[in-house]
Protein backbone atom coordinates (compact mmCIF):
# COMPACT_ATOMS: atom_id res chain seq x y z
CA UNK A 1 0.00 0.00 0.00
CA UNK A 2 1.15 3.18 -1.36
CA UNK A 3 0.44 6.10 1.26
CA UNK A 4 1.11 9.93 0.64
CA UNK A 5 1.88 11.00 3.92
CA UNK A 6 4.43 9.80 6.56
CA UNK A 7 2.28 10.41 9.21
CA UNK A 8 -0.51 9.10 7.87
CA UNK A 9 1.86 5.66 7.27
CA UNK A 10 2.80 6.02 11.13
CA UNK A 11 -1.16 6.44 12.24
CA UNK A 12 -1.65 2.60 9.76
CA UNK A 13 1.10 1.12 11.13
CA UNK A 14 0.56 1.63 15.00
CA UNK A 15 -3.14 0.43 14.67
CA UNK A 16 -1.94 -2.59 12.16
CA UNK A 17 0.01 -3.55 15.65
CA UNK A 18 -3.65 -4.57 17.55
CA UNK A 19 -4.68 -8.11 16.69
CA UNK A 20 -6.46 -8.86 14.13
CA UNK A 21 -6.25 -5.60 12.39
CA UNK A 22 -4.84 -5.49 9.35
CA UNK A 23 -3.39 -2.57 6.93
CA UNK A 24 -6.52 -1.97 5.09
CA UNK A 25 -8.80 -1.86 8.20
CA UNK A 26 -6.41 0.01 9.74
CA UNK A 27 -6.04 2.63 6.82
CA UNK A 28 -9.97 2.61 7.02
CA UNK A 29 -9.86 3.77 10.98
CA UNK A 30 -7.00 6.29 10.72
CA UNK A 31 -9.15 7.89 7.38
CA UNK A 32 -12.05 8.11 9.88
CA UNK A 33 -10.12 9.77 12.41
CA UNK A 34 -8.49 12.13 9.97
CA UNK A 35 -12.51 13.32 9.43
CA UNK A 36 -12.70 14.09 13.66
CA UNK A 37 -11.84 16.93 15.22
CA UNK A 38 -8.82 17.03 16.78
CA UNK A 39 -10.01 17.25 20.56
CA UNK A 40 -11.81 13.92 19.58
CA UNK A 41 -8.72 11.96 18.49
CA UNK A 42 -6.75 13.30 21.82
CA UNK A 43 -9.66 11.96 23.86
CA UNK A 44 -9.26 8.75 22.32
CA UNK A 45 -5.57 8.49 23.26
CA UNK A 46 -6.08 9.76 26.27
CA UNK A 47 -8.96 7.17 27.40
CA UNK A 48 -6.26 4.41 26.51
CA UNK A 49 -3.52 5.95 28.29
CA UNK A 50 -5.64 6.66 31.34
CA UNK A 51 -6.49 2.72 31.39
CA UNK A 52 -3.14 1.63 30.75
CA UNK A 53 -1.49 4.07 33.44
CA UNK A 54 -4.48 3.70 36.40
CA UNK A 55 -5.96 0.94 36.07
CA UNK A 56 -4.92 -1.61 39.17
CA UNK A 57 -4.82 -5.30 39.62
CA UNK A 58 -6.90 -6.14 42.63
CA UNK A 59 -4.93 -7.20 45.30
CA UNK A 60 -7.16 -10.36 46.07
CA UNK A 61 -8.28 -12.00 42.74
CA UNK A 62 -6.19 -9.98 40.30
CA UNK A 63 -8.76 -8.99 38.45
CA UNK A 64 -8.15 -5.60 37.19
CA UNK A 65 -9.85 -2.49 39.18
CA UNK A 66 -10.05 1.40 39.30
CA UNK A 67 -9.10 0.94 42.76
CA UNK A 68 -6.25 -1.74 44.97
CA UNK A 69 -9.13 -4.06 45.57
CA UNK A 70 -11.55 -4.85 42.99
CA UNK A 71 -15.48 -4.07 42.72
CA UNK A 72 -16.40 -7.64 43.14
CA UNK A 73 -13.91 -8.40 46.27
CA UNK A 74 -15.24 -4.75 47.91
CA UNK A 75 -18.86 -5.94 47.41
CA UNK A 76 -20.55 -7.33 50.57
CA UNK A 77 -23.62 -8.71 48.80
CA UNK A 78 -21.01 -10.86 46.49
CA UNK A 79 -20.15 -13.82 48.60
CA UNK A 80 -17.17 -14.08 49.51
CA UNK A 81 -16.49 -17.63 50.33
CA UNK A 82 -16.75 -18.45 46.71
CA UNK A 83 -13.94 -18.53 44.24
CA UNK A 84 -14.20 -18.71 40.69
CA UNK A 85 -10.97 -19.51 39.34
CA UNK A 86 -10.54 -18.32 35.92
CA UNK A 87 -7.34 -17.93 33.12
CA UNK A 88 -8.03 -14.39 32.47
CA UNK A 89 -9.85 -10.98 32.71
CA UNK A 90 -12.33 -11.82 29.81
CA UNK A 91 -13.16 -14.93 31.45
CA UNK A 92 -14.06 -12.64 34.47
CA UNK A 93 -16.00 -10.21 31.66
CA UNK A 94 -17.74 -13.16 29.65
CA UNK A 95 -19.56 -14.95 33.38
CA UNK A 96 -20.26 -11.37 34.94
CA UNK A 97 -22.11 -10.61 31.07
CA UNK A 98 -24.35 -13.74 32.32
CA UNK A 99 -25.45 -11.93 35.31
CA UNK A 100 -25.48 -15.80 36.96
CA UNK A 101 -22.67 -15.60 39.68
CA UNK A 102 -22.75 -13.85 42.78
CA UNK A 103 -19.24 -15.16 44.23
CA UNK A 104 -15.58 -13.63 43.41
CA UNK A 105 -13.25 -14.57 40.96
CA UNK A 106 -9.27 -15.35 41.04
CA UNK A 107 -7.85 -14.49 37.99
CA UNK A 108 -4.45 -16.98 37.22
CA UNK A 109 -2.97 -15.23 34.52
CA UNK A 110 -2.93 -17.95 32.04
CA UNK A 111 -2.79 -21.52 32.48
CA UNK A 112 0.39 -24.11 32.85
CA UNK A 113 1.68 -24.95 29.73
CA UNK A 114 5.06 -26.51 29.70
CA UNK A 115 5.07 -26.13 25.84
CA UNK A 116 4.66 -22.35 25.98
CA UNK A 117 7.44 -22.12 28.92
CA UNK A 118 4.18 -21.32 31.28
CA UNK A 119 4.60 -23.00 34.84
CA UNK A 120 3.00 -22.37 37.88
CA UNK A 121 5.05 -19.83 39.67
CA UNK A 122 4.45 -17.90 36.26
CA UNK A 123 0.96 -17.91 37.45
CA UNK A 124 -1.33 -16.24 40.63
CA UNK A 125 -1.31 -20.01 42.10
CA UNK A 126 0.78 -19.17 45.64
CA UNK A 127 -1.84 -16.29 46.31
CA UNK A 128 -5.14 -18.51 45.33
CA UNK A 129 -3.65 -21.36 47.75
CA UNK A 130 -3.37 -18.62 50.39
CA UNK A 131 -7.10 -17.38 49.86
CA UNK A 132 -8.40 -20.90 50.29
CA UNK A 133 -6.09 -21.35 53.17
CA UNK A 134 -6.73 -18.14 55.24
CA UNK A 135 -9.87 -16.83 53.81
CA UNK A 136 -12.59 -19.22 55.28
CA UNK A 137 -13.27 -20.45 51.64
CA UNK A 138 -16.05 -23.12 50.77
CA UNK A 139 -16.32 -23.73 47.18
CA UNK A 140 -13.54 -23.08 44.17
CA UNK A 141 -15.38 -23.51 40.97
CA UNK A 142 -13.05 -24.06 37.97
CA UNK A 143 -13.95 -22.37 34.94
CA UNK A 144 -10.97 -23.22 32.57
CA UNK A 145 -11.15 -23.84 29.37
CA UNK A 146 -11.85 -27.63 28.86
CA UNK A 147 -8.54 -28.43 27.16
CA UNK A 148 -5.13 -30.44 28.70
CA UNK A 149 -3.71 -27.62 29.88
CA UNK A 150 -6.82 -26.36 31.74
CA UNK A 151 -6.91 -29.99 33.27
CA UNK A 152 -3.12 -29.88 34.36
CA UNK A 153 -3.73 -26.67 35.66
CA UNK A 154 -6.63 -27.74 38.09
CA UNK A 155 -4.90 -31.20 39.05
CA UNK A 156 -1.53 -28.92 40.19
CA UNK A 157 -4.07 -26.61 42.32
CA UNK A 158 -6.05 -28.97 44.12
CA UNK A 159 -2.94 -31.13 44.67
CA UNK A 160 -1.50 -27.76 46.40
CA UNK A 161 -4.69 -26.88 48.67
CA UNK A 162 -4.46 -30.41 50.18
CA UNK A 163 -5.38 -30.87 52.89
CA UNK A 164 -8.89 -28.60 52.66
CA UNK A 165 -12.27 -29.34 53.53
CA UNK A 166 -13.08 -26.77 50.49
CA UNK A 167 -15.78 -28.32 47.90
CA UNK A 168 -13.45 -28.22 44.06
CA UNK A 169 -15.93 -28.24 41.11
CA UNK A 170 -15.59 -27.45 37.61
CA UNK A 171 -18.06 -25.83 35.45
CA UNK A 172 -20.09 -28.17 33.31
CA UNK A 173 -18.69 -29.45 30.25
CA UNK A 174 -20.41 -31.18 27.17
CA UNK A 175 -22.29 -30.27 24.07
CA UNK A 176 -22.53 -26.73 24.10
CA UNK A 177 -26.35 -25.87 23.75
CA UNK A 178 -27.70 -25.60 20.41
CA UNK A 179 -24.65 -27.17 18.72
CA UNK A 180 -24.60 -30.26 16.89
CA UNK A 181 -23.67 -33.64 18.33
CA UNK A 182 -21.88 -35.03 15.07
CA UNK A 183 -19.98 -32.07 14.65
CA UNK A 184 -18.70 -32.18 17.96
CA UNK A 185 -14.98 -33.66 18.65
CA UNK A 186 -14.02 -37.13 20.25
CA UNK A 187 -13.17 -35.90 23.31
CA UNK A 188 -15.83 -33.27 24.36
CA UNK A 189 -18.69 -36.30 23.32
CA UNK A 190 -16.50 -38.68 25.28
CA UNK A 191 -16.88 -36.75 28.24
CA UNK A 192 -20.42 -36.06 27.80
CA UNK A 193 -21.15 -39.91 28.10
CA UNK A 194 -19.16 -40.10 31.05
CA UNK A 195 -20.18 -36.88 32.78
CA UNK A 196 -23.69 -38.02 31.83
CA UNK A 197 -26.57 -36.81 34.34
CA UNK A 198 -30.27 -37.12 35.24
CA UNK A 199 -32.42 -35.75 32.51
CA UNK A 200 -34.35 -34.18 35.50
CA UNK A 201 -31.33 -31.89 35.37
CA UNK A 202 -32.57 -30.32 32.01
CA UNK A 203 -33.98 -27.05 33.00
CA UNK A 204 -36.96 -26.92 30.38
CA UNK B 1 -21.32 -6.79 28.72
CA UNK B 2 -20.21 -6.32 32.56
CA UNK B 3 -17.03 -4.52 32.46
CA UNK B 4 -15.51 -4.41 36.13
CA UNK B 5 -13.03 -1.03 35.67
CA UNK B 6 -14.76 2.38 34.74
CA UNK B 7 -11.55 3.13 32.90
CA UNK B 8 -11.38 -0.23 31.02
CA UNK B 9 -14.87 0.75 30.11
CA UNK B 10 -13.98 4.11 28.74
CA UNK B 11 -11.28 2.59 26.82
CA UNK B 12 -13.41 0.82 25.17
CA UNK B 13 -16.45 2.49 24.27
CA UNK B 14 -13.97 5.09 22.47
CA UNK B 15 -12.82 1.81 20.35
CA UNK B 16 -16.53 0.96 19.69
CA UNK B 17 -17.28 5.03 17.92
CA UNK B 18 -14.43 3.26 15.23
CA UNK B 19 -16.74 1.57 12.20
CA UNK B 20 -16.83 -1.90 11.95
CA UNK B 21 -15.59 -2.10 15.52
CA UNK B 22 -17.98 -3.62 18.24
CA UNK B 23 -17.98 -4.22 21.54
CA UNK B 24 -16.50 -7.31 21.67
CA UNK B 25 -13.51 -6.02 19.36
CA UNK B 26 -13.10 -3.26 21.55
CA UNK B 27 -12.69 -5.46 24.44
CA UNK B 28 -10.47 -7.47 22.77
CA UNK B 29 -8.12 -4.44 21.26
CA UNK B 30 -8.45 -2.57 24.81
CA UNK B 31 -7.03 -5.58 26.55
CA UNK B 32 -4.35 -6.26 24.00
CA UNK B 33 -2.76 -2.59 24.84
CA UNK B 34 -3.61 -3.62 28.84
CA UNK B 35 -0.42 -6.10 28.58
CA UNK B 36 1.67 -3.46 26.56
CA UNK B 37 3.99 -1.24 28.19
CA UNK B 38 2.54 2.13 29.45
CA UNK B 39 4.96 3.54 26.27
CA UNK B 40 4.00 1.63 23.53
CA UNK B 41 0.23 2.92 24.35
CA UNK B 42 1.14 6.88 24.69
CA UNK B 43 2.69 5.96 20.96
CA UNK B 44 -0.17 5.07 19.77
CA UNK B 45 -2.36 7.69 21.08
CA UNK B 46 0.44 10.57 19.95
CA UNK B 47 0.62 9.08 16.53
CA UNK B 48 -2.77 9.11 15.84
CA UNK B 49 -2.70 12.66 17.21
CA UNK B 50 0.25 14.08 15.50
CA UNK B 51 -1.66 12.14 11.69
CA UNK B 52 -4.14 14.31 12.41
CA UNK B 53 -3.07 17.64 13.85
CA UNK B 54 -0.06 18.00 11.61
CA UNK B 55 -1.19 16.09 7.88
CA UNK B 56 -2.07 19.39 5.72
CA UNK B 57 -4.60 18.91 2.88
CA UNK B 58 -2.58 19.31 -0.51
CA UNK B 59 -3.16 23.13 -2.03
CA UNK B 60 -3.36 21.76 -5.40
CA UNK B 61 -4.95 18.35 -5.18
CA UNK B 62 -6.79 18.08 -2.10
CA UNK B 63 -4.90 15.26 -1.27
CA UNK B 64 -3.45 13.92 2.10
CA UNK B 65 0.16 15.57 2.76
CA UNK B 66 3.04 16.29 5.34
CA UNK B 67 3.23 19.45 3.24
CA UNK B 68 1.35 22.44 1.68
CA UNK B 69 2.09 20.72 -1.51
CA UNK B 70 1.91 17.10 -1.13
CA UNK B 71 4.37 14.36 -2.36
CA UNK B 72 2.90 13.75 -5.85
CA UNK B 73 2.02 17.33 -6.90
CA UNK B 74 5.77 18.74 -6.34
CA UNK B 75 7.44 15.71 -7.39
CA UNK B 76 8.98 16.58 -11.05
CA UNK B 77 8.83 12.82 -12.33
CA UNK B 78 4.95 13.06 -12.38
CA UNK B 79 3.28 13.70 -15.26
CA UNK B 80 1.45 17.34 -13.84
CA UNK B 81 0.04 18.23 -16.92
CA UNK B 82 -2.55 14.73 -16.43
CA UNK B 83 -5.27 14.78 -13.88
CA UNK B 84 -6.87 11.66 -12.57
CA UNK B 85 -10.13 12.59 -11.03
CA UNK B 86 -10.99 10.83 -7.71
CA UNK B 87 -14.22 10.93 -4.62
CA UNK B 88 -11.57 10.46 -2.13
CA UNK B 89 -7.69 9.83 -0.31
CA UNK B 90 -8.77 6.34 -0.24
CA UNK B 91 -9.18 6.04 -3.87
CA UNK B 92 -5.86 8.04 -4.35
CA UNK B 93 -4.24 5.20 -2.21
CA UNK B 94 -6.01 2.52 -3.96
CA UNK B 95 -4.76 3.85 -7.90
CA UNK B 96 -0.93 4.51 -6.29
CA UNK B 97 -1.01 0.87 -5.14
CA UNK B 98 -1.05 -0.32 -8.67
CA UNK B 99 2.22 2.12 -9.14
CA UNK B 100 0.50 2.13 -12.59
CA UNK B 101 0.21 6.05 -13.00
CA UNK B 102 2.45 8.46 -13.09
CA UNK B 103 -0.07 11.70 -13.18
CA UNK B 104 -1.31 13.63 -10.71
CA UNK B 105 -4.54 13.67 -9.14
CA UNK B 106 -7.47 15.33 -7.88
CA UNK B 107 -9.70 14.64 -4.89
CA UNK B 108 -13.28 15.99 -4.98
CA UNK B 109 -13.91 15.24 -1.39
CA UNK B 110 -17.16 13.32 -2.54
CA UNK B 111 -19.45 13.25 -5.07
CA UNK B 112 -23.06 15.34 -6.44
CA UNK B 113 -25.31 13.71 -4.62
CA UNK B 114 -28.49 15.96 -4.17
CA UNK B 115 -30.44 13.11 -1.96
CA UNK B 116 -27.53 13.49 0.78
CA UNK B 117 -27.60 17.26 0.25
CA UNK B 118 -24.31 17.13 -1.57
CA UNK B 119 -24.26 19.77 -4.35
CA UNK B 120 -20.88 20.90 -6.28
CA UNK B 121 -20.18 23.36 -3.76
CA UNK B 122 -19.07 21.47 -0.98
CA UNK B 123 -16.61 19.58 -3.17
CA UNK B 124 -13.47 20.67 -4.40
CA UNK B 125 -14.52 21.54 -7.90
CA UNK B 126 -13.84 25.11 -8.26
CA UNK B 127 -9.99 24.45 -7.97
CA UNK B 128 -10.34 21.84 -10.14
CA UNK B 129 -11.68 23.46 -13.16
CA UNK B 130 -9.13 26.23 -12.31
CA UNK B 131 -6.49 24.21 -12.34
CA UNK B 132 -7.67 22.50 -15.98
CA UNK B 133 -7.72 26.36 -17.35
CA UNK B 134 -5.00 27.93 -16.17
CA UNK B 135 -1.99 24.94 -15.60
CA UNK B 136 -2.12 23.71 -19.20
CA UNK B 137 -3.73 20.64 -18.37
CA UNK B 138 -3.85 18.03 -21.42
CA UNK B 139 -6.14 15.18 -19.92
CA UNK B 140 -8.39 14.56 -17.09
CA UNK B 141 -9.27 10.87 -16.25
CA UNK B 142 -12.22 10.65 -14.39
CA UNK B 143 -11.95 7.52 -11.64
CA UNK B 144 -14.86 8.03 -9.85
CA UNK B 145 -16.93 5.02 -8.95
CA UNK B 146 -19.49 4.03 -12.00
CA UNK B 147 -23.26 4.60 -10.15
CA UNK B 148 -25.53 7.66 -11.34
CA UNK B 149 -24.10 9.85 -8.91
CA UNK B 150 -20.91 9.21 -10.49
CA UNK B 151 -21.98 10.27 -13.81
CA UNK B 152 -23.75 13.12 -12.84
CA UNK B 153 -20.25 14.47 -11.40
CA UNK B 154 -18.12 13.95 -14.33
CA UNK B 155 -21.13 15.87 -16.74
CA UNK B 156 -21.64 18.68 -13.93
CA UNK B 157 -17.52 18.92 -14.28
CA UNK B 158 -17.28 18.04 -17.93
CA UNK B 159 -19.63 21.31 -18.82
CA UNK B 160 -17.81 23.45 -15.98
CA UNK B 161 -14.65 22.79 -18.07
CA UNK B 162 -15.70 23.99 -21.63
CA UNK B 163 -14.94 25.38 -23.65
CA UNK B 164 -11.77 23.72 -23.57
CA UNK B 165 -9.56 21.42 -25.64
CA UNK B 166 -8.41 19.03 -22.70
CA UNK B 167 -8.75 15.29 -23.11
CA UNK B 168 -11.79 14.00 -21.01
CA UNK B 169 -11.62 10.07 -19.91
CA UNK B 170 -13.14 8.07 -17.22
CA UNK B 171 -11.56 4.37 -16.28
CA UNK B 172 -12.82 1.68 -18.48
CA UNK B 173 -16.20 -0.08 -17.16
CA UNK B 174 -16.92 -4.02 -17.58
CA UNK B 175 -16.82 -6.75 -15.97
CA UNK B 176 -14.57 -7.12 -13.25
CA UNK B 177 -11.33 -9.08 -13.98
CA UNK B 178 -12.40 -12.48 -12.74
CA UNK B 179 -15.66 -12.07 -12.25
CA UNK B 180 -18.85 -13.73 -13.32
CA UNK B 181 -20.87 -12.61 -16.53
CA UNK B 182 -24.04 -14.03 -15.11
CA UNK B 183 -23.73 -12.10 -11.50
CA UNK B 184 -23.04 -9.07 -13.15
CA UNK B 185 -25.66 -6.33 -13.25
CA UNK B 186 -27.75 -4.87 -15.63
CA UNK B 187 -26.11 -1.64 -16.34
CA UNK B 188 -22.66 -3.01 -15.88
CA UNK B 189 -23.60 -5.73 -18.67
CA UNK B 190 -25.40 -3.34 -20.93
CA UNK B 191 -22.75 -0.92 -20.53
CA UNK B 192 -19.81 -3.45 -21.49
CA UNK B 193 -21.65 -4.31 -24.46
CA UNK B 194 -22.34 -0.57 -25.64
CA UNK B 195 -18.63 -0.10 -24.98
CA UNK B 196 -17.31 -3.39 -26.54
CA UNK B 197 -13.52 -3.24 -27.19
CA UNK B 198 -11.48 -4.87 -30.10
CA UNK B 199 -10.25 -8.06 -28.92
CA UNK B 200 -6.87 -6.79 -29.50
CA UNK B 201 -7.23 -4.79 -26.58
CA UNK B 202 -6.80 -7.85 -24.22
CA UNK B 203 -3.21 -8.41 -23.29
CA UNK B 204 -2.98 -12.17 -23.04
ZN1 LIG C 1 -10.81 -8.49 43.25
ZN1 LIG D 1 -1.18 17.37 -4.32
Amino acid sequence: MQLPSALLEQAVNEFSKLPGIGKKTALRLVLHLLKQEPEKVEAFGAALLRMRKDTHICQRCYNISDSLLCSICSNPMRKQELICVVESIRDVIAIESTQQYNGTYHVLGGIISPLDGVGPDQLYIEPLVKRVQEDGIQELIFALNPTIQGDTTIYYIQKKIQPSTVKVTTIARGIAFGGELEYADEMTLARSLQHRMPVENLKV
